[in-house]
Parts: structure tokens; sequence; C-alpha cells
């Protein structure tokens, strides 16, 4: 929608089709979550019409590309449940196929009350099963993996009253994306919604008859079985790119599309854009996957722009990331403590815990913001946040600062707003960045005395 | 104290006095208005002991430095009802004093139940003029002046409770701060409050007996006189100079202390920081008054840490704002369109209305932003914003912006993060810019066209 809306402003006169899957016109996967918990009254609301045709652009719905013939520039399309069959002619092909959920390989797995989530039907199923609860049980959910999705639907399940555990391979939460020390506080705050958390174990087998009644889990020395009534399977999505594969799109090293700046492909006149492709890390330098709704829809632009005769670049990203409940944020942008130091650079860490406004006020919170950076000039890596507020404000400052190369010195030149409705006079992470600071300046005044 | 506690940091060994006039350790100016309104229950809670001797400082309160004797670095100082003189030999002195209420000269302002609004003193007899009305009778205040203090006092006392009007001299409300046209939307966001609001109207007269009972305001053709049990002169600070005058200090065309960027003043070994200097407006490159608490708390650290043997520089202010009430927030940074003129720079305004949240989140609210960017190159000049929540975080968004020269290209490659429960996918101030890049590149379209 994004490669769409740009294109349509660049060129007004361009015939764009629209190819999709989905028998709708779009939906929200991020609040899903919320829909699930109850937060969200109904599935309705996160299910939009797109009013296509009023922007002027062919939609073919319920459908797939299944070939493309890129000498002849033809698409082969199938439609609906007849598979109808439809060639469409085109100048430039972006490819926007996203990403589909990865589901381990486990006995048990396609027993009835056992969903992966990544698309409304999923949202739907899940919360059936969840309805259907006779009231006098309280079900036991069992979240399989402990990353966004995974916290984000316990979390919410819980504060529908159902008994939610969440079993993590890794030895932590939001493992490859928080480092090791931060991702106990997450921990903490995610218990405190009444979520069990079991890390450092693999899901062995799911057990049922025809429902799921227990998960089989464990690692080298123990195995556990628990009840469970339902098993939401959050293991991950991978980059979907099978049509890419077949018409010769070329692929990186996570298994995702090559594009260059331009969000171009290997094949002169085809574009891609979202979870499908691997870009720049902004901080690392190095490939990486996003899969992330705010990249998709700045690459979507980009790729759009271009397909119709501008001319413009996606720098990269730098993995801004926010998980939400209702009771706390957990926001992560650039490297984490532990991402710096496994990338061999040399790294500070500055850790505080303040509150978002002055003390006096009502409903002043805490936020615990750890911010890095480059222990040779201070340049800023990246940071984790925690808290009830303002986390997005601080993942965004921290996005700003890294993609604009500002050290810790320049943050404390901010000219950042105050009123005590709000804020502090000294923000949390101005305050992280002034710890990192008086380390920077102590290491300094040592070096000094050495010499 | 933002200048002692960095002084402390730079060199743990300082000896450090502090020459303060209020008989109490600190108070938080900005929150005077929650607590006239009943939004905060107790004055007491924003006056606080600030432990100055538990860090080793010597404070010297209830008191003045009369004279300076800068040659034999000598301070004297008058303490206490009896006015105890006592005189302290300095290596360093930093001039913080502030700035005081201006006061216009208009008959009747020594009235009772006239007031300003400085000091913690002025916000204990007003909220004590505000108590003492007897219940049937809805008291009439008059807030004069129409800038971030008359605003959100005003909005405090309508929701106690009061009939409020402001007046403002100038045509229109926040003037020098605000462009004119958002001036208008800031309006009706406070008449929505039930505050009433008369612009291009200088009061004339205040009338009464012991105590305040009508105001007379107009211009050139009309006079109006209108009942009041109440007046609030918000008519704005002035940088105290009055010491830095005597001993010689040089002040620049404010009437304010002239610094350079380590804070330093014309005479050795004297620093000042905050209301008392003027700075540089980062900009528009011109000498500016901040006149805020974030800028003074920035200031004040530079000063104590090139005082103790440092060296930090202030590169200035965006003059970053944020007025808050209850039910809406106005955020400033950089230019504003008006401004911009003024200053013959070529500029291009981007406003958008849209939701903070998306739409079927609760509590999703609309945010207003001006977004202000040079034609020429896109680089982001200012905002405007006006809104029910993330206010403060657009104006720090718009103050990074400009600290580091961006662009408006620049700000649609910001990883801005993303989750339902507080944000959009793309956010308000990303389609602010977005309609800024369409209507430059219409331009560029246009010109090339030409040629």
């Amino acid at each position: 929608m994004s490669a769409v809306g740009a294109a349509k402003l660049t060129a007004r006169d361009a015939e764009i089709t629209v190819v999709d899957k989905k028998k709708y016109d779009t939906f929200h996967p991020c609040a899903m979550p919320f829909v699930i918990g109850g937060y969200l009254q109904s599935i309705n609301l996160i299910i939009e019409d797109l009013n296509y045709r009023m922007m002027g652009v062919d939609l073919i719905g319920n459908a797939e590309v299944t070939n493309v013939d890129i000498d002849k520039k033809k698409a082969f399309i199938k439609q609906g449940p007849e598979e109808k069959e439809e060639v469409v002619d085109y100048d430039q092909l972006i490819l926007c196929t996203g990403s589909y959920a990865f589901i381990p390989s486990i006995p048990g797995r396609d027993l009835e009350n056992v969903f992966s989530l990544k698309w409304i039907e999923d949202a739907k199923a899940i919360l059936e099963a969840v309805k259907e609860a006779e009231e006098e049980i309280v079900q036991k959910v069992v979240v399989v993996g402990g990353s966004a999705i995974g916290i984000e639907v316990a979390s919410e399940l819980s504060h529908r009253g159902r008994d939610v555990t969440i079993i993590e391979m890794e030895p932590q939460l939001m493992p490859f994306k928080a480092s090791e020390n931060f991702a106990k506080e997450i921990k903490k705050e995610l218990i405190k919604t009444g979520v069990k958390v079991q890390e450092g174990m693999a899901l062995k087998e799911i057990i049922g008859g025809e429902k799921v009644r227990r998960v089989c889990y464990g690692h080298e020395r123990t195995e556990v079985t628990m009840d469970a009534d339902i098993v939401i399977l959050a293991t991950g999505v991978r980059p979907n790119v099978e049509l890419a594969k077949k018409i010769g799109v070329e692929l990186g090293k996570y298994n995702a599309i090559k594009v260059n700046e331009r969000m171009e492909t290997n094949i002169d006149g085809i574009y891609a854009a979202g979870d499908c492709v691997q870009v720049k890390n902004i901080v690392s330098g190095e490939d990486s996957l996003a899969l992330f709704a705010g990249p998709a829809v700045r690459q979507g632009r980009v790729a759009g722009i271009n397909a119709t005769g501008g001319n413009e670049k996606y720098p990269g990203t730098v993995n801004s990331a926010l998980v939400s409940s209702r009771t706390f944020f957990l926001g992560l942008a650039g490297l984490n403590a532990d991402q710096a130091k496994e990338l061999g650079l040399p790294r500070i860490k500055g850790k505080v815990t303040a509150p978002t406004k002055p003390h006096y006020m009502p409903k002043s919170t805490e936020i615990t913001i750890q911010l890095i950076a480059h222990e040779e000039d201070g340049k800023i890596l990246g940071g984790e946040i925690l808290g009830k507020e303002k986390v997005d404000a601080n993942v965004n400052y921290i996005a700003m600062a890294i993609q604009n190369e500002m050290t810790v010195y320049d943050l404390m030149d901010i000219d950042f707003c105050y009123a005590p409705a709000v804020s502090e006079t000294i923000y949390p992470i101005v305050k992280a960045a002034d710890a990192i600071i008086r380390r920077l300046e102590r290491k300094k005044a040592r070096a000094k005395k050495k010499k």
C-alpha cells in the first residue's frame, strides 16, 4: 500500500495493479494481540477497506502471482477458489511478498487449538478457542517463543484471565534483540502481568487427542510435561521468497531478496520491499532482516517512487522496535550491549532508571534506559528502553541520534522541551548520556595521568 | 543547581557557595499553574529541599550578592531580615540571577488581588484569593497576557470553575512565538477550556477600592470595562541584570548578559547562565533570549563544568517550548512560518492534522503539526504543534532535526518505531514532511519544464 501511494503521487497517470492473497483489502497485524486479549472489542476493527478503486488502482484480491515472464514482462495470476488464470503486462514490478510464520517441525503441531499468529484468520481462530472455554475453567495457554509477538500475546491473554506460560528456547526473552542483562528486566515486567516464563527450554512435543492437552518441553537434562488448552507458536517469521526464487531474483545470506538502495533487485524493472528483502543495518553496516512494519512502509515508498520514474534511496534500518503490553513497553534501537560486543566494537553502557515526569506530578512513572555508545568517540550505537510511557519517543530519539551520527556529547546539547505535565528538565536519556560522558571523562583523565 | 551539580562532578574537591534570594532551597515555577488550578493538591509539593549541605555545598539562603570586587575576587553579601553582611572570596563566579516579572505601569496595579506569577509567594497569594471566594459567587479572573504562563494559568483557573478572560495586547495569542495562523488554532483550543480571549486589547486601568473590582481595556477606538475579582499580570519576564550591570559585565541588545559558547562573560572568571543571559538562536544565528528552564539547565551545566576546569560549549537554543493545559498541549521549536518570512528565508509549510494512533485504538487523538522548511534545500527550520498527546515528542523530533541540519527528505528515512498502542506506521510529522516534499518536487518539475 505504501508503494502504491508513493507511485500514485509520483506519476498520477500510472496504471497500477495490486495482486494480493488476502480476501479483504488489508488488516493490522500488530494489533492482533489486542483483539485476542479483548482490549479491542471486535476483530473487524483491524480489517480495513482501502478504497483501492477510488484511488484508480486495480485490485486483484484473493489471488497470487504464480510466475513472471521477466523478458516479456508478464505476470501470471491465479485468482479465487476456481483458480481463474489471468495475465497482466507490466513495465515495473514490485515484489512485496512479505513473510510467513515459521512453524517448527514438532510432533503434534497439527492438533486442534495449536495456532500460529500471522494472519487475521489465525487471530480469529485463537479468539474462538479463547472464547469457547467454559466459564469455570481457567484455560491454560502455552506461548512458544519469547520474542515480540510471543510477549504481546502472552501478556494480553494473561490480562484476559488465562493461565499463560511462555517457553523460550534461548536462555533469555527477546533473544538476538535485547541484551542479556536487559532481558532480565523485561522478564520481571512480564511476570508482573501474570505470565510465567520458561527460558532455555525447547518445545519437544505437543500431545493430545483431536485437541491439544499437554506440551512437553525441556533441554538436554530435563523434560517437563504440562497441561495446555491452547498452544500459540510465536516462533518467528521468515521472508516469503518463493516467487522471487522461481523467477531468478537474487537472494542474500538471510534467504531474503537482495536489493540496492533504490530497492531494485538484480533483475531490471523488478523492485522489492518489506519483509521479503534484506537491508543494511545502519549501525553495523551489515545486511540484516528488518521484519517490522515501519521499515516495510519506508521501503515500499522508495520502491513506489523509483518504479514510477523518481529517484529515492532507502538508507537502511536501525531496527527500531517497540513491544507493547497494557502495563509496559519495551523499546529497542540500534545495537544492544551484547551485539556491539559481538561485532568487536568497544562500547560503553549508561543505564539509568528515572522518572518520566517530576515526582510531584500525578501519573509520574519510571523508565529504564540503557544507552550504548562507542568507547572511543562516544558515538551513539543503540539503546534499550523499558517503561510505562515515553518508550516510543525514546526509541525515536535514539534512532535519530544514530542516523545523524550523534555522540553522547551532542545529545547534551539538544533543546529538549520541558513542562512538568510531560517531562523532567533533564530527560532520562540525557541522564544516560551524561553517565556515559562521566565514564569517558574519567577514562581520559586516567589515560592522561599514565602519560 | 545545574551549575553546582556539574561543577561537583567535574572537580569533586571544589568549594562551592550558593547565594540565593529564596528562603527555601528551590521550587518548580512551571508547575505553579497546576497548584493554582487545584490539579496539584498542595503548594508544598513544588517546594523542594535540595540537600545542598549533603552535597558539600555551602548555601547562603534568603541572601543577595550586593556587589562584587572583580579585582580582589570578593562577593559582598547581605543576608536575612537583619541584612547581615558577609564577604566571600571566589576563584570563579557564576551569575544565575534569572529574571523578574515585568509589570506594566498601569494605574491600579497595586490594588489587592492584582498579582504577577513569578515566585512561589505569588502562587500562594493567588491561591488564597481563589480559595477565599464565597461559594455562591463565580469569581471573575482577568489574565493579562496571552503567552505561555497566561494560557496555562487561565486554562487551569477555568478548570477550577472560574470565569476567566485573557486580555492580549497583540492581535494574537503567543505573540512573537507562534505564527498568526497557528495562533488561531491555539485560541480555538483555549476557548474549548472555557477561557474567553480578547486579542489586540491593551489593559488601560485597574479599578477598585482596596481590592480590584473592574479592569478597563481596549485599543484606540474602543474601551471596555469589565468586572474582575482577580487580575493576574502575565506580562512577561525580563533578565535580572542589576548586579551584572553594577560590576561591569557587558550586556547585549536584549539587556541580557553577553556570554560566549563557554558561558563566559567579558570579565575573566565570571560566567553567567539562565534567564539573565542572551544566547544564540541556532536557526537564525542571531542573539536571543531563551527564558525557558531547559536551556537554563543546559547553560548552567556548561558554566559549572568550565568554572571548575572543564571545557564545554553551549551551542545555543532552538527555543523549544511546551505550553500545557489539562486538555491540550502547544509545542514550538525553531522558527515559525512568520518568523522565517521576517528573516527573509524562503520557506515552505507542511501542515497536517492526523491521528497519533490508529483510529481503531481507544484514546486515539488528533495532532496538528505545521512544519517549516527552507524552500531551496528542504532544510527543517521549525514547527508548531497542537494536540492532546505526543506534542513534547514532536517538539523534540523537530529540535533534533534542526540541530542536526536535517532536511524533510532526511526525516523520511528515520526509523521511527511503530506499535498500534502508541503510533501510526507513518507519523504525523512524516506526513507533514511528505507534504513539503511533494510541493518541493512539483516546484522542481515546473522549473524543469520552463527550461
